[in-house]
């Protein structure tokens, strides 16, 4: 089973609008609303592999009461610890003209208390796990350490962990020795403290020296997700660059899509140029997919076999 | 018991911004989530009050679900019907320089397979009722004569009903003969087919020759909610006038705390006029309360003793 941690999550919730009056009552002429946050868009994209899962995290109020419902009805198994405070909605009117407008609310500001809580309920999930991923910003209240402290507390299990986060978050997490931990390359960037592209595409020389400052502080294998130019994967004795086929579309929910599958290739005990090649396939499906975050089982197939692996030794 | 029929509920989401930026992404300053709709206003009202109820009616998808959590946390008995459409949002943006945007969903449509089922669960809870109550608009799908249906159903079980609604659901409803229906002089305006007020204000004939259109249709007492000039009730053998004070503020939800007095006057076997005095009195202070649909007990006791109530013999 693959336990995955939301400790932020979401209800995104879309007003399809043909002309907004900015001033007055507008009645939208479609009405979408789904559960989000990067765990689980995770969760929602193992369940479509067929993977085995279990989503835990936080989930509070009105809207954490709405998104665990929602869940249920789409078929993600939740173990979510309640908190006093409201989960978040961002809320997004897009109007006949293309103009979009968001609302992203704070979200909840957790208690040591809830956070303790949920502690609990982890540490019961992990029994039954054989990886876990962890991904996602974490929410008001919870200190820097917080994913460390839960790679700790997996790696005590026996657990491998996956984990998505940027920021102090993620060097922090780094540090706990988790088995993969994925940033994009702006979070990449971001930690380096230079730009990692040119005009050209990404500097994989560059990008390489930035996913060694994260194994240098404790992650065993970082991968890089790099928007089209695909993904690089620096795993100490090699490193692989997995490019996918050119596809448009809309890469929200990409990223997650790539974290579910390495987090997947982790439990199938697939070799790096396997979990790699189905990580970029899968984010390039998602990509191609006409709701962000959703994928069609042949866009899938087609994008496995289009994509190319490369692998170098690394001296 | 009080059972209260809410077929239509609503979130009503209120985001303050504090300069709306069109075009880009705005984070809100202060969020509010609240149940809403019509019957849901009167329940909490009734429940503020100390009065015995059932909340029932219909609720779908994770805004259902969220509905009942939060009704849960304010102390309201609910005993929704799940649909499978989604309950509806009304999504309010309210701007620091006081521009107010909302966006309101079309809500659910129902099927006549889970009006059934309602009405199955509406007839257990009559077991118990001593006052049905009905309030606020039809759900797509269900017909006008809805409310009747549900009217005379309450009527065999020996429980008086009070009907605030509108248009041809009020009429049909009406014909069915419930204890009180409390419509608004726009409401009235609308049947009559003539305005009911002048620059003065009501024009109280006006208004009792529309009440008796719908006396005359089978309803045993018309109860007009008048906006600041008070309530006219007109049961028959007489015609009662209830002045509250004057007070500013917000008149949202005022309307259903008329209703839940109403309902709780029925229940208590109070005479007309303290009916009508605790009526007025009730939505005066509503009016008077910062936030729509609340009330403080200090501002309900003192426009109780305001309310100014007048009775004529009707010849």
């Amino acid at each position: 089973m693959i336990v995955v941690v939301c400790l932020n999550p979401a209800l995104d919730v879309t007003h399809h609008v043909t002309t907004v009056n900015w001033a007055g009552v507008n009645r939208p002429t479609a009405v979408r609303a789904r559960p989000g946050g990067k765990g689980v868009n995770v969760a929602r994209t193992l369940r479509a592999i067929g993977a085995d899962l279990l989503l835990t995290g936080l989930a509070g109020g009105v809207t954490g009461a709405g998104i665990e419902a929602a869940l249920g009805r789409l078929g993600v198994p939740t173990a979510l610890t309640p908190i006093e405070a409201e989960t978040r909605r961002t809320f997004t009117v897009v109007d006949g003209g293309g103009a979009v407008t968001a609302f992203n609310e704070a979200g909840p500001e957790v208690t040591e208390r809830e956070f303790a809580e949920f502690r609990g309920q982890y540490d019961k999930a992990l029994a039954g796990a054989s990886v876990v991923v962890l991904s996602g910003s974490l929410p008001q209240g919870l200190a820097a350490g917080a994913y460390a402290t839960l790679i700790e507390m997996a790696a005590a299990a026996g657990v491998p962990a996956v984990l998505d986060t940027h920021g102090e978050a993620l060097l922090r997490g780094a540090a706990a020795g988790p088995a993969i931990v994925k940033p994009n390359l702006e979070e990449l960037a971001s930690l380096a403290g230079r730009r990692l592209s040119t005009a050209d595409g990404p500097d994989l020389t560059a990008v390489t020296a930035a996913a060694d400052q994260l194994r240098n502080a404790g992650a065993q294998a970082v991968v890089a997700s790099m928007g089209s130019a695909g993904l690089l994967a620096v795993t100490g004795d090699s490193r692989w660059l997995a490019r996918p086929a050119a596809v448009t579309g809309n890469a929200t929910g990409a990223g997650d899509a790539v974290v579910a599958a390495l987090a997947h290739g982790l439990v199938l005990g697939r070799p790096w140029d396997e979990r790699v090649r189905h990580a970029a396939a899968l984010g390039s499906a998602t990509v191609a997919a006409p709701v962000a975050g959703e994928f069609s089982d042949d866009d899938y197939a087609s994008a496995l076999s289009a994509v190319a692996v490369h692998q170098e030794e690394v001296g």
